[in-house]
């Protein structure tokens, strides 16, 4: 007799893993949140929402998930895979209600999945929505031992009349930033090979104030609670992901229009100045790669100031007339 | 200088590949779909629905991803992975919205990746719902080549008052089902190892009608149109997927209750018999691993017969007070 256990599937060990992240789940359930976990799908009651626009992305964290396995910052994994998506979502203008997950491995550990469902439902208490559902799926032929993939799916939601879409950008309107941890969940196939013969437990050259590690794992933040009060004088927001900011600005804005963005008006993290040496990258593919320090890209009309509701906006730069450039960045 | 494609990502063919499965995407969307393909999120306008629970499950197609791969089958791969979560959905009584999915794979290969999303967009059209968004992840490092995982997120809609779940189920209503396909997406751990020495190409022993590969991918089907005409009816729906009948029909049984299931009352596909055959397994084992043709079971007052609306519905037992076992299989 042939036994499913022999097949390669370890029922227990998959009972078990439901018991164990059975808490962090239930954590971030709220009142909205109907029937329990556990069941064939996850049950969200959408309230005090007169015309709903759902709001929707899935993703990974890319290849960060590999240095990630490497350095056992699962917990950090989890929090990136849900921040990611409430960051795409938040560029509508939406809120975020509920995240699901999938983590795809070769066997279920109990320590590292604890850690990275305890980053996520973290991350899901911190932008109060519900972790709603998952699947931990157990595959030892796709996936090789200690290797594993996450994805995760985000709904969120926006009246739409709230909707933000760019399209009423114009020139004059000022554009302001929200500063970036890092790399975020971008950029890491160049970066893991600029330091793959490096000791990832030092600061290297002294520049970073911490570990390469610490550097490049540093975890990508949500920006909803931050952003959420400035949502109605909004026109557009870019979150800048792969391709950077003249891979991402653009998306957001009308035909008709560029924006300038100067350079020095806002922090750049120190660990791109020292991946740019290691690689001897020019600056246009930095930007193209990086997010340099912007995390995420907003418009408001040069009447208003963020500040006093969002005292991390930075302002660093203008919507002009349509250049050739889309994104002129004058240094 | 280090390139980005020399870091293991081909920008050029992420560019190509979302270019070719535009047409796909957008062939399923429909008025309530926002904006266009390619935006940070996908936007769908919830309308006509006055107190609505949102309903979501995100999961995989398990190892039959392997046997798809190895068959060149990435179609049925595609139907599959929006087919099963269309089915967890339903068991609410909820409709599909839409759909995301989500590829990570050792490098983009346009044939593949076209056959993989015209099979979800076709799925997602017959199912009325919109493939709203989706990601593909060039991870060269975890996945080998040939190799990839996909993931899907299904989200519908139910009206609070039409939500289905089980908790009316008592003694005296009849039990329904709707036939299998075969092993839709469940058991392929077992059954690959199974016929690992087989050719796949041929049938083994004449009794299967088809191919043992046509007989093994035989795609996992949507019963959500066969079923919405009866949805007002149902007071419970269970979709048989991994751990078989006792394994899943008594998630939506109140405790009060267990079901008698008449062996010899729906048809079990023949590829059942021969897997068993091949392994000696006993009836238990083979019970708590596949649906033996049994795809969707649901529970009917008694006075109603649900086969004027639904002429594939099978009666295949009933409810009766709480006995030992959850369900009971008469043979």
């Amino acid at each position: 007799m042939t036994t499913y256990t022999a097949a390669g599937v370890d029922i227990a060990a998959a009972e078990e893993n439901v018991r164990r992240i059975g808490g962090h789940v239930r954590s971030t359930h709220g009142p909205q949140v109907l029937g329990d976990f556990g069941a064939f799908a996850g049950l969200f009651h959408l309230r005090d929402v007169r015309d709903p626009v759902l709001v929707a992305s899935t993703d990974g964290v890319g290849s960060k998930v590999l240095l990630g396995l490497q350095l056992g910052r699962h917990d950090v994994l989890g929090r990136d895979l849900v921040n990611l998506s409430v960051d795409d979502v938040l560029t509508t203008g939406a809120r975020p209600l509920f995240f699901l997950d999938y983590v795809g491995l070769h066997a279920v550990d109990h320590v590292v999945m604890e850690a990275l469902v305890g980053g996520m439902a973290a991350a899901c208490r911190a932008n109060g929505c519900a972790l709603l559902g998952g699947e931990t799926a157990q595959l030892p032929e796709l996936y090789a031992p200690g290797h594993l993939d996450l994805v995760g799916t985000v709904v969120g939601v926006v009246e739409r009349s709230a909707l933000i879409d760019g399209s009423t950008v114009a020139p004059g309107d000022r554009v302001w930033a929200l500063p970036s941890t890092g790399l975020h969940t971008n950029g890491f196939s160049l970066a893991r090979k600029l330091v793959s013969t490096l000791d990832l437990a030092i600061d290297p050259d002294g520049r970073l104030g911490q570990s390469l590690a610490d550097a490049l794992m540093a975890p990508h933040p949500s920006y909803y609670s931050t952003l959420a009060p400035l949502l109605p004088d909004l026109k557009a927001i870019a979150h800048i992901t792969g391709g950077g900011v003249p891979g991402n600005l653009p998306r957001v804005l009308p035909d008709s229009v560029s924006v300038e963005l100067d350079w020095g008006a806002w922090p750049v993290p120190p660990i791109f100045a020292l991946l740019q040496d290691l690689g001897n990258l020019t600056f246009d593919e930095m930007l193209r790669v990086f997010n340099l320090g912007l995390g995420l890209i907003f418009v408001m009309p040069p009447s208003l100031d963020p500040r006093e509701r969002c005292p991390a906006a930075l302002e660093v730069g203008r919507v002009v007339a349509r250049q050739d450039q889309r994104v002129a960045l004058l240094r």
